[in-house]
């Protein structure tokens, strides 16, 4: 029994090898300044990863800003005045249970100006407080109507004392979080949004191809939640390494705008303009770690299989988040006519899907390979047939291997349903 | 004389006083950590402000990026091994004489790990570095040939002595950087290819919508260049407080790929296929500062004239950086028959151009004036005779304050070619 516990955990170990061994090489994501030996805890992303990041972050705006009418977008500095941290309670404490049973770790502290001026601050360890402190600004350029929310997509760092699991537990990482403000005076109604924050958060994760089957709701107990939370939920991911936390919603009460309040002097009260009543908006608030998710889509969609009696390694992303959505073959490097027709194509299906890649170099089925290996859904070969005789493409599927003929004139429309699907 | 100069002095910071004001009134840029005094040198963007950020980045990739078949982005860590800022030259020096005279002010330090292992790091004080020390792996996973370059959004620090100037001069900005890597064997290439990156340059910035008269080509001379640059060529723009760098392109030669070879001990070197020859490739790096650049847009646009015997303030806006593309207003917001027709016409333009808004509180006129304010170029009012008589709505232009009769069915394709134009 024991063996086989073991061989199970050298065998999701492998995966993991495998995987950052393919995003090395691949182009995905890299050790930071790796010829200097590294610095733990943090990575690079390459140009496939970038592009992955990127769709990923795109997704997350469309489905929670540019969807909704009641979220701002907002881009705070990384650099704030300690005194934010200090009525956050991350000077103090910094040592809020997670999930996990782990604790934070201590901030990065800087020392900002010279001489006498000099003053120490912190690299934010959430982007959070660059919302909250914000709130008023948004309330006067804005006047917006509860509910309403605030968004951020941005950098945020912790000095964790092990960094491990390659972009899962890192020292500099990127957030997109929520803060969305409702009445306190109207329960039902905070429930309710509670849920369908928390619904849209699990519609993003199926926008990205993630299955339900690894994704597991945790009601975070009392025991474990912050003082201050009235409700977690966090959502956990069946990474190779585990089931490990992947994002989380929290019912945060008045907690931070009234901290705020308190430690700034400045009212951050919310005037009800209906019942004339002035009172501190309550924040629910979703948050997302971005390279984790990246991590969940890699290591979903990392697969080793045989197709026509060849081992393959492929990625099986959804073409939502597929870095190259497209490949454009000609069938010969060396053959003029396929050449420019295969120029033509590829030329028109860039303007079309941007993510799009031209690739002449080996046997078309090493060229397969390749692409099977970056996750690219779709490969379009142009052959003789193509300019001789019957103005149609070869259109292959990544995950069947199965293969069509496209007519040229029906070639973006074919992909756009595809791709859309 | 002199009170004239004074005058023109007081004049000019009358403008940055009200362009700060209305950034703040409207939602555009925000002191960073106001509420507890702020922390000087940073600033926080608003959600017009980021939709405005967002839109140049955008432009930016699409040039220099995604219509391109050569250049790989990456998104590389802020904090990096202190070996890095060893091999730059920016820890021991970190002097190099800056075009305007000004020296660059010492890196951010912070603390790495815990205890024994603790390492010093920096926040870096320019993306190039994560491109360079990156160098090597694109070459393994992407086999490119020369030329082509690599590409990098992203944030850096400076702890200035004296930041000012709003957003000019600050302790946190975001750059936008490429490394353009050409054959040394070749110099007349090496200007060519210099030269057509300055045009792009200067193309970016008329897709901005700056214009030609305001920018300043200033080839910088020997004397003030860093030591291994053998051309720079800085941009200059002219805002309210003067003629300022706004961007710059320098040819660095091997400089940065060798002082990293040289300190890592990794080999930084390309083989030509072709020749068989195995070298250190030349770099030339077009730089920008992303918001220099919304300064640059927003002080150029920023004015204040009479409209219909009113005074108002106004951002004249490109099209292509707005935050704001289109306003839709109902005449009135108690009239169901307008709203809802409002609302449909709100709709279908949101599906098509994303950035649209819908107000339906005061006067057309103050509406209009509130536009006006955020640069919206076009504003779509529907009145009684669109859903009683004509089907067709007013199109209000913001420059100009003429307003036309457009039919509903041509109002997408009208807007389209109003705002690509």
């Amino acid at each position: 029994m024991k063996k086989k516990e073991e061989k199970k955990k050298e065998e999701k170990n492998a995966v993991m090898e495998n995987l950052i061994s393919l995003c090395k090489r691949r182009g995905f994501i890299f050790q930071g300044s790796e010829i200097y030996g590294g610095l733990a805890g943090t990575w690079d992303y390459g140009p496939l990863g970038t592009g992955l990041k990127d769709n990923i972050k795109n997704l997350w705006l469309k489905r929670f800003v540019t969807d909704r009418n009641d979220i701002f977008k907002v881009d705070a500095a990384i650099l704030m005045n300690q005194n934010v941290w200090k009525a956050s309670g991350h000077v103090s404490g910094f040592t809020d249970p997670m999930a996990d049973g782990s604790k934070f770790n201590t901030m990065f502290s800087t020392s900002i100006g010279a001489g006498r001026e000099a003053m120490i601050s912190y690299l934010r360890p959430e982007t959070a407080q660059g919302m909250f402190v914000n709130f008023k600004n948004i309330i006067d350029s804005f006047h917006p109507t509860l509910p309403f929310g605030m968004a951020q997509i941005g950098k945020a760092f912790r000095n964790e004392i092990s960094p491990r699991d390659f972009i899962f537990r890192t020292r500099e990482f990127e957030q997109m979080e929520i803060e969305y403000f409702v009445d306190p005076r109207n329960e039902k109604k905070i429930t309710e949004t509670f849920d369908a924050l928390y619904s849209e958060q699990m519609q993003f994760l199926a926008d990205l191809g993630l299955e339900k089957s690894r994704i597991h709701k945790i009601e975070v107990s009392e025991s474990y939640r912050a003082h201050y939370s009235k409700r977690s939920v966090d959502t956990e991911f069946d990474f190779p390494f585990g089931q490990k936390e992947l994002l989380g919603i929290a019912y945060r009460t008045d907690y931070d705008l009234k901290a705020h309040m308190d430690a700034s002097g400045v009212d951050l009260s919310y005037f009800d303009e209906e019942t004339k009543q002035r009172f501190i908006p309550h924040c629910i608030e979703p948050t997302f770690g971005v390279d984790r998710l990246v991590l969940a889509v890699l290591s979903q969609a990392y697969g080793e299989d045989s197709l026509g009696g060849e081992k393959r390694v492929y990625l099986k992303l959804s073409p939502s988040v597929a870095p190259v959505k497209i490949a454009v073959f000609p069938l010969q490097k060396n053959k003029e006519v396929l050449v420019s027709k295969a120029q033509e194509i590829y030329e028109i299906l860039r303007k079309q899907f941007v993510a799009v890649e031209y690739d002449d170099t080996g046997s078309i089925g090493k060229r397969y390979r390749r692409q099977d290996e970056i996750g690219t859904p779709y490969c379009v070969t142009i052959d003789f047939d193509t300019v001789e005789k019957d103005h149609s493409v070869t259109v292959r599927d990544r995950d069947t291997g199965n293969q069509e003929r496209i007519e040229i004139k029906n070639l973006v429309s074919f992909l756009s349903q595809k791709l859309d699907a």
